[in-house]
């Protein structure tokens, strides 16, 4: 529209999820603008993150290092392993500050049709893992598994709970029930009776 | 929250507009698991736009070379001008495909306060082109000032219709009135005072 250079820019913004024309135009019209040294420490941020960070070869979270700062770090305690999709997952449970364990990343769910199984999932390598620790007198005490409350989800925790039920002590799925400030009345049937059916004593 | 790079890349994500911490998060980690080198690509098209993109020396909107695509192109009209506040809306009414004519951006508005007058605005530049054109022989005959509808705007398109009133044929100012779409009963009334007031003869 303006020039190739700005009409390259519009079109490669547009790979930023729900980044369409008017608001790549609008990203790019305002870096231009107002900020262009913060658009070239952006763009070298990204070349950066493209480039260089990898599969944490522990967890298989993202990480700039061979081993993520997670997995590094002595203070978790590496006897309790939550296992989630992605590493979106693994980000949004560490910012509830509620878990003090290690992870691992399946990177997806179980999916025969798109070939996605153990094997893509890093089974093998969570159970070589498992029983390492077996070997070292460390074993893991608690398995929780935080894949997704869908079908799939649902699919991928049964899965890879009867894989490493052998080497671990004790198998736990995150609870599923009524969201926080959640009203009954709106709520959908299927969390409603998932909510009653895991009711809890009190 | 992940790793030093990831973490910096989402700091710099949220320089774009709109995007804060949680849409960063979700950018990030869209690139990092999908679109590696949509995420190279993007970081590349940046770097040229903020690095390369420069001012058009004769309409001030932007451009990859000193003239720009709009500037040089013979088959528009060059004694039709329209005068923008930015070169987004300059992009704005390219797209309507409605203007056949060249630009003019002051690249904001008057704002004495905050130290933006005639030079900031560039009506010197606009005024040396206008008077080109007479000496050429091929004088601007009509230029549209298409500021904002705001205060601003309106203060803006006044200040510049008396600095180039010598130098031109006619000057006539975007309509303003009900938008496509405006219903009168939704309307605030300052749009519904202006439309009432500038009303046509049909």
């Amino acid at each position: 529209m303006l020039t190739p250079k700005f009409d390259n820019l519009v079109k490669e913004l547009k790979v930023l999820p729900s980044v369409g024309q008017k608001t790549a135009q609008r990203m790019a019209l305002h870096l231009l603008n107002h900020k262009r040294t913060q658009g070239i420490q952006l763009a070298e941020a990204l070349m950066i993150a493209m480039n260089e960070i990898k599969q944490c070869q522990i967890c298989r979270g993202f990480s700039d290092d061979d081993i993520c700062p997670i997995c590094a770090n002595p203070q978790r305690d590496n006897q309790l392993l939550c296992i989630v999709e992605t590493a979106g997952d693994m980000v949004a449970i560490e910012q509830t500050a509620s878990f003090q364990g290690r992870y691992f990343v399946l990177g997806g769910y179980l999916s025969p049709i798109d070939g996605i199984g153990a094997e893509q999932l890093g089974i093998d390598q969570l159970i070589f893992q498992l029983k390492r620790q077996i070997d070292e007198g460390n074993p893991v005490k608690e398995v929780i598994l935080a894949t997704n409350n869908t079908v799939e989800g649902q699919t991928t925790a049964f899965f890879v709970s009867e894989a490493i039920k052998p080497y671990v002590g004790q198998i736990s799925r995150i609870a599923q029930g009524v969201p926080m400030g959640g009203e009954l009345e709106y709520l959908d049937s299927m969390t409603l009776g998932q909510a009653l059916q895991n009711r809890g004593k009190i």
